[in-house]
C-alpha cells in the first residue's frame, strides 16, 4: 500500500464511527465519507457524488448491476421476463460469467459476444446483436480491460450503440482504473465497477459507478445506507483509503501510464528476444494495459514456471488469480482461439506503480533459466497421475 | 479497535497478499487466513473451520443465508416454489426484513412471528407455526439478541424443534457475539451470521457460519474463494482482526459480561431513580444483552436527547443505527406494542468493553439536565412543518 494511503487509512481505523448515527463522531464520519465520494466521482468522471455507490469490492459490484439491472428491468421478477437477453464478452471476469450463467438459470438469455485472438471484442458483431432486439434486451457488460491478457476493449463505440438504443452498459473497470483514463459520463455507461485492492487500496471495498437515473433492485437489502440500493454499514476508513488511492493513481495518469508501458514493453522485448518460441498473447502498444505482459511459452507447465520464479523471489501468475489452485485451462485463452495445451505453458506478468527498470531486468536475467528447467521437467499431463485410472 | 485487534490489522495491512494465488507470498497469506478461520470456529462453536464464510459484513451475511437457503430450497428457482415458507420475527434486523420482502416479491410465503412486550419471541406461537407445514417451510430465521432493546431470544428452543423438522435455522448474532455464549453445533443452526466491527474488529468483514452439508445458492457469484458459495477476493486483514477480536472477546466472555451487566444495572438503576416516568425497554437481568440499556423518556423528543448528550460528549443513538436519519418510529418498538408517540421518545444507551464506572456516573449525571431541557422544548409534530401544508 502506497505510503499516502496507509497514512490515511490508518489515521481513519483510529477514529471508528458509524456515519449512519446522528451523533457528533457519526456526522463528522459522514462527512470525511462524503468527500471520498466526491474524490471518486470527480476522477472517474461522474457527474455527481451520488454516482458512486461503495461495495465491499469488485465481485460485489459486478453482481449488483448484472443481477440489479437485469431485474430492474424486468419488473423486478424472474418470472416470464419481457427483457431476458443480456449480452457479455467471453472473456469477462468470473464474477460477470458465473453471474451471467445463474440469471439464465431463472431464465435469462445470454448472449456471449466473440473475441479475436487478441482478446479485443468483434465490435460489428456486437453491434449487430444491441440491434437485433433491443426492446426484448435487459443490458450489455464488457469489460474495459482483460484481467488475464491485457487487452483493452471498444467500450466507447459500445456505450455510444447502447445509449442509442436505450440499452443499460455495464463496463467491469476493476483492471482498467489507474492504468487508462475513465470518464463515465463521456463513455455513456449506466453502471462501472471499480475496486480499491487493484490500485493499491484495502481488500474490502470497492464502487459501482451507477446513473443518477438508474434504480437497480438491490442484491444486498437491509438499512439502505447508499442511495436505499446497496445496504451495509459504510466502511468510512476503506472509503477513504479508496479515494485517496484514486487520487494517488488518477492525479498523475499519463507520466505513470507512460512509465509502465515503457517497462512493460522492455519486459515483452527482453522475454521475445531471449526466450525461443516465447509467444505474447493479447494486444501490443496502446491496446494493452500498460501494466500487463502475458506469454505463451511452449513446453513448459505454466506451474513449473511460476514455482521456478517464486523461488527467485518473483511473483507471477499461471491464470487469473481468481481461478487459480483450479488445474484448467483459462476461458479467456481458449475463447482466444488458443488450444488447451498451449494454454497450460503460460505465465502472466503484472507490473506494480512501484515496479522499477530494476526489477523488470532481474526478471529478464531470471526468466531463461526458469524456462530453461521447465522444459527440461517436461510437460505433466492435464489428467493427474491419481485420477488416470478413474473415468 | 482493541490495541490487540489494530496491531495484528496494521502488521497484516503491511503484508498485502492474495491468498488465491499459487506464489510462497500467496500461500502464506493463505496460511494465515485459514488459522483465523480456525481460531473463528473454535470460538464460536463451529464442527470445522470450513464452516467458516468470510463476508463482508453481517448484512450479506443475512442476506446470503436467507436467499441462498431459500433458493437451495425451492431447486434454485423463484418459480412455484415447493417451500414457499419464510419464517422470521416481527423486530429482526432490516437486512433480515429487507430481504424476507423481496423474496415475498418473488412468491415466498412470509410468516411473522410475535413478540410480547419485552421483545421477546412467542415460543408457543413459533412452534406452532414450524410444526404447521414444515414440508413447505423454506427456512427459519431468529435473532440471538435484539439490536435496540437487548432482548435475547429462545435460539436453542427453536433450534431444537427446527432440527426435529428438518428446516434450516438460521441465527442473526451480530447483537450476540462476545456478549453471550454462542455454540454454533450446540444451538443446532444451519447458519449464523456473526461480524468484526460490534466486537472492536474492522468494518467491512463478517462471517456466515454455514454447516458442513448446507449448499446455499450463491449471493456473490464469481471466482467461488469461499466454499464455492461466496466469491470476492478475501480480505485477510479484515479475516485475522476479526479473529482476533473474537479471541478477545470470547476468551474471558464471562467475567467480561458480567462486568458489562453490572454496569448496564447501574445505568438502568440511576435513570429509574432520578428521572421521573423513564421507562426501561425489553427485559432485565440475564435475559437482556449485558450492554444494552433502552429508555423512553414522556415528553423528550428522541433526537433532542440525543442532540444534548453529544453535546456533552457522550453518544447514543435514538434507534437503530441503520434507520437512523429516517425520522420514523422504530419497528421493534411498535411491535412489542409502543405507540408511535412513545416510540419517539427513546434513547438507547450501549456500552463498550471500554466503558468504564466513570463512564456511566458521567452518563447519569448529564441525564437529568438534558431531560429537562429536551422536555421544556417539548414534542415536534411528527409531521415535519414543511410538509404539513401538503398531503
Amino acid at each position: 500500500m502506497p505510503a499516502e494511503v496507509l497514512e490515511v487509512y490508518t489515521k481513519e481505523l483510529a477514529r471508528r464511527a458509524n456515519p449512519s448515527a446522528l451523533h457528533a463522531v457519526g456526522q463528522a464520519a459522514r462527512m470525511r465519507i462524503e468527500e471520498a465520494r466526491e474524490g471518486i466521482a470527480r476522477a472517474v468522471g461522474a457527474a455527481t457524488s451520488s454516482e458512486v455507490i461503495f461495495t465491499s469490492g469488485g465481485t460485489e459490484a459486478d453482481n449488483f448491476a448484472l443481477k440489479g439491472l437485469y431485474l430492474a428491468r424486468n419488473n423486478g421478477t424472474f418470472t416470464e421476463p419481457a427483457r431476458p437477453r443480456v449480452l457479455t464478452t467471453t472473456i469477462e471476469h468470473p464474477a460477470i460469467l458465473e453471474t451471467v450463467e445463474w440469471l439464465e438459470s431463472l431464465g435469462a438469455e445470454a448472449v456471449y459476444l466473440d473475441v479475436d485472438s487478441a482478446g479485443r471484442l468483434d465490435l460489428d458483431a456486437a453491434t449487430a446483436e444491441l440491434r437485433r432486439d433491443p426492446e426484448r434486451t435487459a443490458l450489455i457488460s464488457v469489460m474495459a480491460a482483460n484481467n488475464e491478457i491485457g487487452t483493452l476493449q471498444p467500450i466507447a463505440e459500445i456505450g455510444e450503440i447502447a445509449a442509442e438504443l436505450g440499452i443499460p452498459f455495464h463496463i467491469d473497470a476493476v483492471q482498467a482504473l489507474g492504468q487508462i483514463p475513465l470518464d463515465f459520463a463521456a463513455l455513456k455507461a449506466t453502471a462501472m465497477t471499480i475496486t480499491a485492492h487493484k490500485i493499491g487500496g484495502p481488500v474490502g471495498i470497492g464502487a459501482l459507478l451507477l446513473d443518477r437515473a438508474a434504480s437497480p433492485t438491490p442484491i444486498l437489502h437491509g438499512g439502505g445506507q447508499e442511495r436505499s440500493v446497496r445496504s451495509g454499514t459504510l466502511d468510512v476508513a476503506g472509503a477513504v483509503a479508496f479515494a485517496a488511492a484514486v487520487d494517488l493513481v488518477t492525479a498523475d495518469l499519463e507520466s505513470r501510464a507512460a512509465r509502465l508501458s515503457w517497462l512493460r514493453d522492455r519486459l515483452i522485448a527482453g522475454i521475445e528476444s531471449s526466450i525461443d518460441g516465447a509467444v505474447l498473447s493479447g494486444p501490443r502498444g496502446a491496446d494493452r494495459l500498460p501494466a500487463n505482459a502475458h506469454f505463451t511459452f511452449p513446453g513448459c507447465e505454466g506451474d513449473s514456471l511460476l514455482f521456478g520464479l517464486d523461488a527467485r523471489g518473483l511473483a507471477t501468475s499461471t491464470g487469473s488469480a481468481c481461478s487459480a489452485g483450479v488445474s484448467r485451462p483459462s476461458h479467456v485463452l481458449l475463447a482466444c482461439g488458443m488450444d488447451e495445451d498451449s494454454a497450460r505453458t503460460t505465465q502472466r506478468f503484472t507490473l506494480g506503480h512501484d515496479t522499477t527498470e530494476a526489477d523488470v531486468d532481474a526478471l529478464l536475467a531470471a526468466v531463461p533459466e526458469v524456462v530453461d528447467q521447465a522444459r527440461r521437467a517436461g510437460m505433466v499431463s492435464a489428467t493427474p497421475r491419481w485420477m488416470q485410472g478413474a473415468s
